[in-house]
């Protein structure tokens, strides 16, 4: 964990130092991954079916059993305990409200010149959405990818979801039952991605595929790219607390290591204008850490890759938040909202000390799949607007034509494009 | 030219074939690519200077002076010919409005549980836009790419252009200035692509690259994304031209060279309900061929990559465009808008007879940079989206996080997250 203050004349470089680690430790996979999209490629479900046996360690009888039955859904919703189905449905309910918020209309544009423009919105056909297995197996996830393909109006969405040794998480089947899943397939790794993205006699190919996974998955869908859409490769997880004196240490800890938890690879970063809370954060970190069964994980993310950064003002705490662009932002503040627009990059902010982050990762409504790695300066989390496209379109009549078309025509012979400008000189006499 | 009838047997294959015929012939430049890279960021500006005066044939005396003037970009608009420089005026006020109209508002959400949530749009603090130099220099693209950055508010867009034997085409320069561009540098190739990426002595590194370029700079984007954003990798251009029996066979073959006289891997296809029509085009398309200065590069795309499709009815034309997913999508028909409602994936769609694809290359408004090679399924062209991003926001209260708070708490309990529950749950003594 580093303390840093920009007191201090070490500083630029300190923080220059913070901005640069190198967190991700992704193996190279890609020879691998490219053998395994070309096997999927070629020999299609004999492929599949073979792959599924030797890294899920069961053996489908054919490609039919890839499918998880609606009756096998049925029967996992119905194990599920009340009161955490309830939950479930809360926070399904809430995140389709916030995404069809999200909706955008189609536009059409006044001309004085006579044409008509304008830009129509659409939904893919089909999204695939990548679901890891075992003990990464998150329903959050499914709620958060496949609820904006829904809202979207995606007609088809397909889960691939790897179940070694045969097993399945129950609530991650309810949860695509929640959320309108179409189709559930236990396939994953490269070879799911593969299936999803160039088909096999068994799985309809799909345009567009999300979601979460390993080095494999993240590699294959790099590879996809272009034969399919793909939301941004995630890579580890990372929030900014900006906290005043008023603050409690033992929340703002909590709060850390709830980032903390999910990778010894995740960043957790205070940023403070007190000296006392700067001070008794990480003594109530430590304290923490000895009450958490994840202490472990969290422990080592927090010494490897926390800070704790003291600064003069909020003036200058925003610039820095600027320079890391945070996947998540909590602002501990006596106001929050002010500090929040002098801010101009975080993929997602949470306002006030009633607001910790991980109320967003669950039920609070806005997208938990959010950009990492300083990518908040280009990149947004996941919304409506991975699974619509946009046709922007152009309607002209003659007069339309005859008043904008020799602008059109002087360009084109500009550039040497003579087929481009006689299309148009030609219809109107030029 | 491949002529194709769905009343045919053999159609259904011969379909399949035009669906997948490789046009893309990119070669294979990764590891060129991957050096170039690595030594602008390992030796900066140096790197930039040497490479230049290795691709481009000119050496520039020092790193200021790879940076274009204001005195320079003065004297190249004031050199165009009046006619010509009004044109240019015409297209960026054009398309400055059609862009403005697509500018979305950020949202809030009202919540009966007591938070506030949002979604607030920013736009990137800086945008490079490479544009290719020598004869493919197209002033056009500069308004396409320049003006929505600017227009979605980005504070700093810079240029890179090769200036091959130092030269530079005056109607670029003239059109970032027209376009508010804020930096041009005489810089090409896939050390461009890096220096605007990571940045140099020189140049400061920008957020998001967007633009056309050969394969190095093509393969230089790909590498780099992740760093920043880019716009899509653009493929061989392609139109599909809609046409019933009233249309002229001249007019059409005209529309499809338009596309053709781009580059030997364009695509232009024809579909008509019209036996007639499509036994016209052909000889018409030859008969405009020999009228062409670009007709070498015309006449190989159409006989490598043509083809007229003859359909029973539109029902049937519009499930192949569907297929096609085209680039541009023009409709010659006696009721286009009805036919394109029916079409659900094409880049730009052109209305009626007198709407060639040629008038929204230039002056419409609509950016002409658009989704290729069957990726218009899932892909958009190029808007003020690809300059803005998104970050949402939650607040709470007390009451707010009293009222969701104990569905995260379940949620994140049967995920495994216990810092996540416990950082809501000890705030509200759960």
């Amino acid at each position: 964990m580093k303390t840093l203050d920009t007191r201090d004349p070490g500083f630029p470089a300190g923080f220059d130092a913070l901005l640069d680690m190198a967190r991700d430790t992704t193996a190279r996979v890609d020879g691998a991954v490219a053998e395994i999209i070309g096997r999927i490629r070629a020999e299609g479900d004999a492929a599949l079916l073979d792959l599924t046996t030797r890294y899920d360690r069961w053996t489908p009888k054919d490609a039919a059993a890839l499918r998880v039955t609606p009756a096998e859904i049925e029967a996992a919703t119905a194990s599920i305990e009340p009161g955490l189905m309830a939950a479930l449905d809360t926070a399904a309910t809430r995140i389709e409200t916030f995404h069809r918020a999200q909706m955008p209309a189609d536009i059409t544009v006044p001309d004085p010149a006579g044409l008509t423009l304008g830009m129509r919105w659409g939904a893919v056909d089909a999204a695939g959405l990548y679901v890891p297995g075992g003990k990464a197996a998150y329903p959050s996830s499914v709620l958060m990818n496949a609820i904006p393909a829904r809202v979207a109006g995606v007609p088809r969405v397909a889960v691939a979801v790897p179940t070694p040794d045969g097993e399945i998480n129950p609530l991650v089947l309810a949860a695509c039952a929640r959320a309108g899943v179409t189709e559930v397939w236990r396939i994953g790794g490269a070879q799911a991605v593969a299936a999803l993205a160039w088909g096999t006699a068994s799985i309809a190919p799909v345009d567009k595929i999300t979601g979460p996974g390993n080095a494999y998955v993240a590699e294959a869908k790099r590879q996809v790219f272009g034969r399919v859409g793909i939301d941004s490769i995630a890579g580890p997880s990372e929030v900014v607390v900006l906290a005043d004196g008023a603050q409690a240490p033992a929340r703002v800890a909590m709060d850390l290591l709830a980032q903390a938890e999910h990778d010894e690879a995740a960043q957790s970063i205070l940023i403070t204008d007190s000296r006392e809370l700067a001070a008794a954060v990480p003594g109530a970190v430590e304290s923490a850490l000895a009450t958490l069964p994840r202490a472990a994980i969290a422990g080592e993310s927090w010494r490897r890759h926390g800070a704790v950064i003291l600064v003069r003002d909020w003036a200058e705490g925003a610039a820095l938040v600027d320079r890391l662009a945070p996947e998540h932002l909590q602002i501990m503040t006596a106001e929050p909202a002010a500090l929040f627009a002098r801010i101009r990059h975080a993929g997602a902010a949470f306002l006030g000390p009633w607001c910790p982050e991980a109320l967003g990762d669950y039920v609070a409504g806005p997208n938990h799949v959010l950009p990492t790695g300083r990518t908040a300066r280009f990149a947004s989390g996941l919304s409506v607007f991975d699974f619509l496209k946009r046709t922007t379109w152009i309607a002209a009549e003659e007069a339309g034509l005859r008043a904008t078309g020799p602008a059109a025509v002087a360009l084109a012979r500009a550039e040497g494009l003579d087929a481009h400008a006689r299309s148009i000189a030609e219809r109107i006499g030029l």
